[in-house]
């Protein structure tokens, strides 16, 4: 499956969220990620930011698609995204 | 079809990205807005967005689903969208 992850979290715990969900997805922007995940993996990366995050406070959404082939992706402006840097 | 448009845009720009796309959208989170648009709508939002932001500074990105049906959502933590302050 293919997700992509928006998050709204407190100043201080922002750093946390973003190197937690570097080590599964690819970031993309300012604070979203995406990219192709199992389920499992979908599972462990839930309880993982439940940890992390304080829930009356942040929030996290998640949207899932069965394969990015339902997706299209369109980008206005500069990529700011890792993949970008890099090359 | 189904939108979400995510932004990482200048915060002179932010406002102006931010009310644009009110007209349209719905708003989910920080720079995060979603829904339902026609084909026609979503142009003239692309052209929209084009003379509001700087294509060398600003990003937006759009995700487009056909329908909403193929999309998954789940949020973590509080709900902080527009809907939740009206409810």
């Amino acid at each position: 499956m293919y997700v992509i992850i928006v998050y709204d979290v407190s100043v201080e715990r922002v750093n946390k969220v973003k190197s937690y969900l570097r080590q599964h997805l690819n970031w993309v922007q300012n604070s979203v990620f995406e990219g192709e995940i199992t389920d499992s993996k979908l599972r462990e990366l839930k309880n993982g930011l439940n940890s992390i995050i304080k829930k009356e406070k942040d929030n996290v959404i998640i949207y899932i698609s069965k394969s990015d082939k339902f997706l299209l992706r369109e980008t206005i402006g500069i990529d700011k995204s890792d993949t970008s840097n890099i090359l």
